[in-house]
């Protein structure tokens, strides 16, 4: 299976006038929307570096396979195979680095429901209580008894375009995709940060279901 | 893997009032809302009978597992193992009765791209064109040249339901979900047809995009 994060949509479009509460309406007249960037991630895994050394060998680092829209964060050359309880298995889920304080994998439902895990919707980093499974690598084995999430539909930003938007930490907006299979994606989680670019991330469930990969417009709203 | 159609959501819920043309407003006045049935289809495959002696032996005949929503529709006990050109296969592709003139496969854009088969999306039995595959059952297999598709999501309904939604045959309508998950699928195309019942179509991927087996509420709208 393939398992490299996709970045299948990278849209350089700026949203229509009239969208944003700092847009400006008027023909000809330029607006300042954000570039809006609507990204599939297909299924990876973040690892802790006692991961990584269980898994690869002691005193491993990761290898940058090719670097993510959002800074400093990269498709690693690492993949490990991940089982669920009934010994199905993905082989070649991708490794994102950097290294995190704590592993956690991010399946699509499709995914999770073919390893029989049980996946709870969560924000990414709130893993406590969420699924286990086990991660298989060249070197050895871990039972990660918890970290296995689908990772809720979200949009980075930061406080500037948190206020162009006028959304706080946290709050669910919509992203309208407009593609030969239309629709809308209600509850993107707003996550704010200092230093992260304009950029929602969705499943390959959800992207499919829309046929982002070939949306003619994505447009990002607020829902309050 | 589990192939076997779902048939998650059964929601006898009538429609809020005021959503359809038919729907009178106020409180306690009951609506004339035709009960609204939103399913995932997972993969499965139509077969014809050459394909079926073909797959299971001379002569044979499909076998009743489970009765569907649609009337006469069946889920078979047969199975089948699907090939796409990457040799990755799926197995125990759920086969639908009753037979067909033509075999089809319909399959998400997560299972296509698994099998490495570009499958364009289509209304069911608009197959031609379409992706190919190989299927194999116990008794030998086939080449399907063309059938493989990922279908349009539908809804199936009959003329007095068309005239409730106010919509004509192939015209596309909102399928609006209320979730944790939230979310609408558009272009739901409609499929009017004598002796159906009231029924959305979706697939695994749309189905897993809303969280739509945990659906609060399901409504479909008229989209012009």
């Amino acid at each position: 299976m393939e398992a490299l994060v996709r970045q299948a949509l990278k849209r350089h479009q700026p949203q229509a006038a009239g969208t944003g509460p700092g847009a400006v309406n008027g023909v000809g007249v330029a607006t300042d929307a954000p570039r809006l960037i609507a990204n599939i991630s297909a299924r990876h895994a973040h690892l802790s570096q006692q991961a990584l050394d269980l898994l690869f060998g002691p005193r491993r680092s990761l290898t940058v396979l090719k670097p993510l829209y959002q800074p400093g964060a990269y498709a690693a050359e690492e993949t490990v195979t991940i089982f669920g309880p009934r010994k199905q298995m993905i082989s070649n889920l991708r490794v994102l680095g950097p290294l995190r304080d704590a592993c956690q994998v991010e399946l699509a439902f499709s995914d999770a429901r073919f390893l029989g895990i049980d996946a709870p919707v969560r924000v990414s980093g709130n893993i406590a209580g969420s699924a286990g499974c086990y991660l298989v690598g060249p070197h050895g084995g871990i039972e990660m008894s918890e970290g296995v999430i689908r990772a809720a539909r979200h949009v980075h930003m930061n406080q500037g375009e948190a206020g162009y938007y006028g959304v706080t930490e946290g709050e669910g907006m919509r992203l309208v995709v407009d593609s030969a299979q239309s629709g809308v994606l209600d509850d993107v989680t707003v996550r704010i940060g200092a230093d992260v670019k304009l950029e929602v991330h969705v499943d390959t469930d959800e992207g499919n279901a829309v046929d982002l990969i070939n949306a003619r417009k994505v447009t990002l709203e607020r829902t309050r």
